[in-house]
């Protein structure tokens, strides 16, 4: 009985900003064996325009060949309306779409205000989405490396907007600011607002904060998380400072506690290697992969 | 007004694991900068056999100069009552003494059950020592390399045993095994059988948790916490996975939720470097390191 429901999106945050290119067949290899160590939904690319973004060139032949996985919930990351009907298209099962809440952060990425960027997403909700659940990711929910503070009531707001026309809405600490009591304090704020819509915490590891943060979330009432495998996504200004909170890490600390993710750690680590292989000189994290799990250790029933 | 209370270990716990030698005169400088950064309280050595651990042949030394020190408490480990002799005559302010939770450790370490340890603690503890405390380190307290799981009433009878004739009781995840609820179901069951006795967390980050375990240490009301500078101490098992909790990520942690440690950051951040400099081949750690505080961050008032 899953209690926890992780998201792995090293497909699509890690790969995204990695400097080395992973191969479609890698990729599929490592989606597969995701799925198969139990991870419900993977993040597996965003339909961007390929010359920006090459490393994602290749989205809808990972999708097609995700959709055939059993079990597996596949997700997209789509900026615009152009990217939402090639997600829907190669028939994702979901597609998120990023709206920073730093004004600055959000102007210098997509020339456009949070606000502004808000109707972008409600105009691409609008159109015919069968079946397809539309997701709102609020990114520099928790400040910003251009702006610094991100006020919360700005948070609150691009979050309430959102889940006017989205069946979801993440918040992300895109760039490892947030620490727990304001995780907590904004959680809060935006699930009194928009109740059981706000859905899924995606935090950095950048200051090392990120179980911790993810810790109290879980102790907020959020039960989803993403992450990466690897720590994958690292920032290019903090060398040796890992991207995303890392999959095998946040398995290990829910499992230990008795809460369960649905997610055979062993298995994982497998696919970790599979990562690792196709990417060697990527750098890559994990306090799992250095130390493994304690002698006695028992997942959670 | 400082709200948390951060010892420092790496003089002891992590020059006494590492395999760099550092030199006494750059030890003296660095318990300075700790000091001066507004650590309250350094392990600065612990009076084991020189023979066994060259590399606290200078402890007494070491404590002589951190006496001058200004509102600095300076403390020693002492295994037994030999230890305690010099370190009474060496003028500590406070000593502790690890006595191990885990039946296998303590037996395969020192050749003693834990509870015949605790009896030798007590021999020491009725020596008199006007003016100087005395700790009771319970070591092992969430897991052991040998035996695996130590059983929670174990360190509940041990840690109850120690506060008969101990100032203050600690509990130690000497080898990064504890998770955050254990962490919280632990110290609560302790906390109810010696109250206020019950003071400092001990742990390490070997699997990643350190900064999380804390966090719900803090939750559960622990006040006291040691770290390492650099996570200095790691495990020689575990090649890459850090010894101690941060100090310099943990009063990060704390300094950004609001919560005050006394401590100055930027001045911790140089004590670092004197560290760095003294054992440049020794592995270190650490976020704040290598990221840096986040735009705009303010320490607590």
């Amino acid at each position: 009985m899953r209690q926890i429901h992780i998201r792995e999106v090293g497909p699509r945050d890690g790969l995204q900003n990695a400097r080395q290119r992973m191969p479609s067949d890698a990729k599929k290899a490592w989606v597969r064996a995701i799925a198969e160590a139990g991870v419900p939904e993977i993040e597996v690319g965003s339909f961007v325009p390929p010359k920006l973004i090459p490393a994602m060139a290749d989205t809808a032949d990972i999708v097609s060949y995700a959709l055939a996985l059993k079990d597996l919930q596949v997700v997209v990351l789509a900026p615009n309306l152009k990217g939402f009907e090639r997600a829907l298209a190669a028939g994702a099962h979901k597609v998120t779409f990023p709206v920073s809440a730093s004004r600055q952060h959000s102007e210098s990425n997509v020339r456009m205000t949070p606000d502004q960027m808000v109707e972008e997403v409600r105009k691409c909700a609008q159109r015919p989405h069968p079946g397809v659940l539309v997701e709102g990711a609020v990114s520099t929910a928790f400040g910003c490396t251009l702006q610094g503070n991100v006020p919360e009531d700005d948070v609150v707001r691009i979050a309430a907007a959102l889940a006017e026309f989205c069946d979801h809405v993440s918040l992300a600490d895109t760039v490892g600011y947030a620490n727990p009591a304001q995780i907590k304090r904004v959680f809060k704020k935006v699930g009194k607002v928009i109740g059981s819509k706000l859905r899924t915490a995606h935090l950095h590891n950048t200051r090392g904060l990120g179980l911790a943060n993810a810790l109290a979330a879980y102790e907020e009432g959020v039960r989803h998380f993403d992450s990466s495998m690897g720590g994958l996504g690292g920032c290019p200004f903090a060398p040796g400072a890992s991207g995303n909170v890392i999959t095998e890490d946040l398995v290990f600390m829910f499992e230990s506690m008795g809460i369960s993710t649905g997610i055979d750690l062993e298995r994982l680590m497998e696919a970790r290697k599979l990562m690792v292989a196709a990417i060697p000189d990527e750098p890559v994290y994990g306090h799992m992969a250095l130390a493994g799990v304690p002698k006695g250790f028992r997942a959670a029933a």
